[in-house]
């Protein structure tokens, strides 16, 4: 997660939104990513998204089964869905839809359980981990200019 | 539809599964895409994120108001998404979920009026369009080995 917060961190200098992701297998990092709707004008690149696609690259795979995906926030329903395609083992987040919603992201609230409920995906969901320094960085976003998509 | 279909057919004599979507605006053609999944090596290559991508790059924005997708089948819950945070206008298709999933592919089960619904988008829906021609754009796909993802 640590390195997903720095990799957010990173986007938001630039101007992007305040969201990173790391992929890991085996306690290896396997890809890392983060934000880049606004500086690549893509509504697609969300940070798991281009995580997922730098380690299907990597792993000249479009599965990434056994691999782990860090959020610095709960995955979006494009993002669980991509997870869920890719037959990743696990999601683990820290801060959450509703938080960001509130900063004014056009979120579709729909939380990553009700996906896995709804869609009968096998993934697995720990959401919470390291809240706190998830909120810095939605904090360190807002100092750096708070855009949103 | 029918340039989305060709698009499609495309993709499958390629050796990829058959779905293929066409964005447009004001009747005018902005991209077309195939799903690349499985020549691509890439988990999030759909045909509408394809297309997505696409018609972002060329309109030079992350936002695609005013344009309307038509996917041969029912946009899963990723691309429902992705449409969504494009700001698209409606979704057309033809085929649904329950129909590929047949097939045997990997679906989250949740249809793009849940999605709508439940995620409280404004985008319009249309099933059922040219279906007809999209369940023989599955039959072409099963005469080519069908390959699921």
């Amino acid at each position: 997660m640590e390195k997903a917060i720095k990799e957010a961190k990173k986007g938001v200098k630039k101007g992007d939104s305040p969201f990173g992701a790391c992929i890991a297998k085996n306690g290896k990092i396997i890809a890392v990513g983060h934000s880049t709707v606004l500086s690549g004008k893509n509504a697609t690149n969300h940070a798991e998204i281009n995580a997922i696609r730098k380690a299907c690259k990597k792993l000249k795979s479009h599965k990434l089964k056994g691999c782990i995906i860090y959020s610095t926030t709960e995955p979006c329903p494009m993002c669980f869905s991509a997870i869920h395609w890719a037959e990743m083992k696990e999601i683990v987040f820290g801060t959450t839809i509703e938080d960001v919603k509130k900063l004014g992201f056009h979120e579709l609230t729909i939380k990553a359980e009700t996906m896995k409920k709804k869609g009968k995906s096998g993934v697995r969901i720990k959401s919470g981990h390291m809240r706190k320094e998830c909120i810095e960085l939605l904090e360190f976003w807002k100092k750096h200019g708070g855009k949103t998509y």
